[in-house]
């Protein structure tokens, strides 16, 4: 049986992180072409409307239709950007996963700072000080391994933070939507008694998406609930912790500090630097501040690569899709 | 069966560290002293000779014999500053670990650093720009799980390091005197072949004691096998690894770099400041330099406190003693 040539269109920026060598991992009979985010480029728009396959991250009304679309695939988790009121019936609408290992080095290696001053002992001994030698009372530092870590949702990222948090010997917990039980998780909680969670551990990470249901989930008293010298981490969405209650919080050292990865402001291509919050999260010594870039390695586009191509293959031989969002309406 | 009183003498600095609150862990019929270094104050030298337990790192020519001891247990891995031939025949030299699972966080934080840049992506955003920004090519980084680990000796804080790596995702491989099956060990060589070893890891951490066969081991030749990004760690004795290979290596950048804990050189009461090597290490910048700290953490000292305590519960009811490093002279 010889496969049909599919026509797959890799839409914008984004997309195009995904497109390096892509040719290598599918079938040769199908075409790929590339197309600016705006597709105002000569014939980008038909292109757009006639591809098979559009890889993408959104779709909305200033833009043209996907009308031949069978498979509308982010190469992301999130697919909120995606109107799929503007899909075709027979559409599927697909993402990606492959984040989760990333985004697990990154809790890894933020908690671990807490406990092993790795920069601070380097500056010392360049200059000779044996700051935190073995042996001296002060130099004793404490162990993650001896912590509790507390995950709010128990998706893909929490589970496979949960078995490594588990491996370094912190107890895990869980505060989930529906009950959890799971090799790895030492007790679990539903999200009616968040309070009793919060209080539970010694660092609480945010592993939720954004829905209706978890904005501003985590608010004041979630917060309050926490052990004084708890650290709270979101990897998952910003909006999920309330950002006032958040800031007073660390500005009123309530808690021991956080990690923030996932924020309420991002730049946009008119305005490419921003600050991250109303609030001048940047003025507190409490707060590690990233850019929302926990999940982006080149071990996450690989596997999002190989997601991408296995459901361009099923789709060419009939197969069930993976990673379905939305499947076609019947 | 009532319990026989010990007098059990922490002699020194050292021993000091895991004197708090020893009293809960062991039995009251016991009588705790606490002895200087020195052993120079009233009184100080009669505890000691009389002594039925010394908790102490060290026994040399200049110091007073432990004439009654039937333990002589440091609280620490390391023996080498105990001579042996100092103790009376039916004293048992014991010693404790408990440092594992702290050099397992150092080891997996500091390689963590290479991968996951959390400083400088805080430093930018608190500036506002998003540098690490996921969805950028410029801002992806890799990730340790993709990464393979060569553990030189298979030792306590090799295995629990090869758990922790393995649960990261890593490879694990092994050199070792003897050959090593283990579930998480995924190829292993014997020490004639350990160029082999050295070329086919993206970093070896070095987790062997000192002795006469490991003096220099890692020497340059075995630096020079090693890939050109890898990186070389040193958690177990300076001396393990050739110290002017190991400076000509980072200063030529024939390897991608080296984070070094144990050392060449150390502090003396006499000079508490001292570069740690006769070489240069502080004017490289692709070494991370730390005071040989890894093992130093609270959980250290309390997991140790519990192999003393119950040693000394085991003398004293006539059980069979765990750590033996030299058991007595029959």
């Amino acid at each position: 049986m010889s496969i049909p040539s599919l026509k797959i269109v890799f839409h914008g920026q984004n997309a195009a992180n995904f497109r390096h060598d892509f040719e290598t991992l599918i079938d040769p009979a199908h075409q790929l072409l590339d197309l600016s985010d705006a597709l105002d480029q000569a014939g980008e728009r038909e292109h757009y409307e006639s591809a098979d396959v559009v890889i993408g991250i959104q779709l909305n009304d200033s833009m043209p239709r996907p009308l031949k679309a069978r498979l509308f695939h982010a190469p992301a988790a999130g697919t909120d950007a995606v109107n799929i009121a503007f899909l075709p019936p027979a559409c599927t609408l697909a993402n990606c996963f492959g984040h989760e290992n990333a985004i697990a080095e990154y809790v890894i290696a933020a908690l671990l700072m807490r406990h092993v001053p790795l920069a601070r002992a380097d500056q010392d001994l360049r200059e000779q000080r044996w700051t935190y030698w073995a042996g001296r009372p002060s130099a004793l530092r404490t162990e993650l391994g001896t912590q509790t870590l507390g995950l709010l949702g128990f998706g893909h990222i929490a589970q496979t933070l949960a078995q490594r948090a588990k491996a370094m010997g912190m107890q895990v917990l869980v505060a989930n939507r529906s009950p959890i039980s799971h090799p790895v998780v030492d007790r679990s909680w539903t999200l009616d008694a968040l309070q009793d969670f919060m209080g539970s551990c010694d660092a609480v990470v945010v592993c939720l998406p954004l829905t209706d249901n978890t904005q501003g989930l985590v608010d004041a008293p979630a917060i309050a609930a926490m052990r004084p010298d708890a650290m709270l981490l979101n990897v998952g969405r910003g909006a999920v912790i309330d950002e006032k209650a958040l800031y007073q919080a660390l500005k009123n050292h309530q808690i021991g500090g956080a990690v923030i990865d996932t924020w309420y402001q991002y730049p946009t291509p008119t305005q490419p630097e921003c600050a991250p919050s109303q609030f001048d999260f940047a003025s507190l010594d409490n707060v590690l501040m990233t850019p929302h870039m926990s999940g982006w390695t080149t071990g996450t586009v690989r596997r999002r690569q190989e997601t991408l191509a296995d459901n361009i293959r099923r789709l060419s031989q009939g197969e069930a899709l993976i990673n379905v969002v939305r499947g076609p309406l019947t």
